[in-house]
């Protein structure tokens, strides 16, 4: 089979190959998947570039979700269950070199959400990262009793599904973009709280909405200094949840915020996340993100390329994060390979 | 009366002057001390260049804790309880403009804690901050139920009580100092684990010590990058509390360690960690901390300085953190001034 290797955590174009590698066998519990698609994510910027919670024994394929048919199973009543189902699944963990960006993947079968008829293959391509991600950070605003949420990168893809999810729990959530065009972008969605952080009066403002609907919590991606500002915006007593640093930058907050104000700073991680449910519960959540995939929590595409592109792809990506999600189709796309939805 | 005045927060010696000023009275619930001492602490370090968790009005006196005598009270059964008593005490809150660095001073009778025969009105003098606050950290560890601690600024008046406190309930602290005289002084307090951050090979040693130790809980005082370098050495799941920041800079921690392995940073201010324990709790642990004050929590004191020498005691204080307390003595001590004990 034909699979996507990187070779080199330099994060240059010629660190990603397309090799041709014997398609992997299922053990104990484990599935083999025809891949179907797999986006290109935040992770796997980090990834290929060694900036990920770990790095694993190179050439290892990346991509760490995608949608697919299984088509082989090892031993065991869950992987027996999972035979012949659609799916959208997660490579396995750090131990592994197997990756989605590939024809075939061997995956745990506990890593696998079998799909409901009503959804689409390509949306539940990307159904494993940010979905479950938004849903995430939304349920612990919501357990929390927290009057509102603010969060940076709010223009993109897992920034618009949280705008959405708030929508529709009734959570007030301050959007905090960096250009002009997000503001539209979000305003057009219908939002009430957008902030351009690159704006004279930013922090003022941002301070007056917090503590006016009370956003004691808070979810981040860039990391530097907008985790400070927004801290600092934030009430007495709020948490910071960082989920991402796309400035790759350290995160930096003013000391006295933590120590005169009572606030404190986490991060949160999916996967950790996931870990500290039980089986049921992870089941129940799946379920209803699946019910949203097509509403609150559908993933727009703009480009669905071949292995050969993933190079491609990711810089794409890179570039631009807010124009959609790029898929990677293994197996070619119906239609022609730059086509957005 | 004479009382120290800071009249502006640019942290120059001029900013604080001795004026003559009416001795105040107390309001109901309220008492007059008169001031036996009162310690220069790294908080009115803060409060006098303007860094505090508050700004008062200008002119106010500095001074946020010392020893004193209940001269005349105000109505209310606990003030009545404190009349001709002695007791440590702290400056009442952000509105009042009083402060200890003066002959008298009027404050609230729930800030007063009623000294046992056994304590010194000298260690009584810097009872509530230090050894509270030491008291408190360690207490947050065992209540935590952490295997072991590390901290920062160890060699400290506050991080010395910790050292001793520690090796009292037997919790294992990893102690963090930046010169070798440091090393040498918490080696002679018995201590195993003692680590200089300014020597190569700094980072592996506390990585090594913390995971082997299981030091899942952090006290930091110093922030800048050496929040980030403890906070990357500490297990998955740990936990730091920033109660200082000796460096004046912002607290930086790398996003990995946040996102990746499920730390934490939390401010820890001690008002708020009493104001979160009821009256029979407060009462408890003040006793509990007299009772220790000659020993494990007692304070080094370096000079006795008079209030006209208020700002050279600041920068006396500010030069030398570990070489024992000032204090200022508004009615004059009865050996000279300069005196160590």
């Amino acid at each position: 089979m034909r699979a996507v290797q990187l070779v080199d955590y330099d994060g240059k174009p010629g660190s990603l190959i397309v090799a041709e590698v014997p398609v992997p066998r299922p053990g104990p519990g484990e599935v083999l998947v025809k891949v179907f698609a797999s986006p290109v994510n935040p992770s796997d910027l980090m990834f290929t570039t060694g900036n990920y919670g770990f790095k694993k024994p190179l050439p290892a394929t990346p991509g760490f979700e995608g949608s697919g048919t299984v088509v082989e199973t090892g031993s065991g009543m869950m992987a027996g269950f999972m035979r012949g189902r659609r799916v959208a699944c997660a490579a396995a963990d750090a131990k592994s070199t197997g990756g989605m960006w590939a024809e075939y993947i061997v995956t745990s079968a506990r890593f696998c959400v079998p799909l409901s008829k009503k959804v689409e293959m390509e949306q539940a391509a990307t159904m494993l990262v940010n979905p479950l991600t938004a849903w995430a950070l939304v349920d612990e605003a919501r357990r929390g009793r927290h009057s509102a949420a603010v969060q940076t990168a709010a223009a993109s893809a897992l920034g618009r599904m949280v705008v959405r999810l708030g929508q529709k729990f009734g959570l007030p959530v301050i959007n905090v973009v960096r250009r002009p065009e997000q503001v539209e972008l979000l305003r057009g969605m219908g939002t009430e709280h957008v902030l351009n952080s690159s704006e004279a009066g930013f922090d003022d403002a941002l301070r007056k909405k917090c503590h006016k609907l009370g956003a004691t919590i808070s979810f981040e991606a860039v990391a530097g200094q907008m985790s400070g500002r927004v801290l600092r915006a934030q009430p007495q007593g709020s948490r910071m949840l960082v989920y991402g640093g796309l400035s790759l930058k350290d995160v930096e907050v003013e000391t006295g915020s933590l120590i005169f104000e009572g606030k404190r700073v986490e991060g949160f991680w999916l996967s950790a996340w996931l870990r500290g449910r039980n089986i049921l519960s992870q089941l129940r959540i799946a379920r209803q993100v699946q019910a949203l995939l097509a509403g609150e929590l559908k993933t727009e595409i703009r480009a669905r390329l071949p292995l050969e592109k993933a190079a491609e792809g990711l810089a794409q990506y890179a570039a631009d994060m807010t124009a959609g999600k790029v898929l990677l189709m293994p197996s070619g796309s119906p239609d022609s390979s730059m086509n957005s939805s």
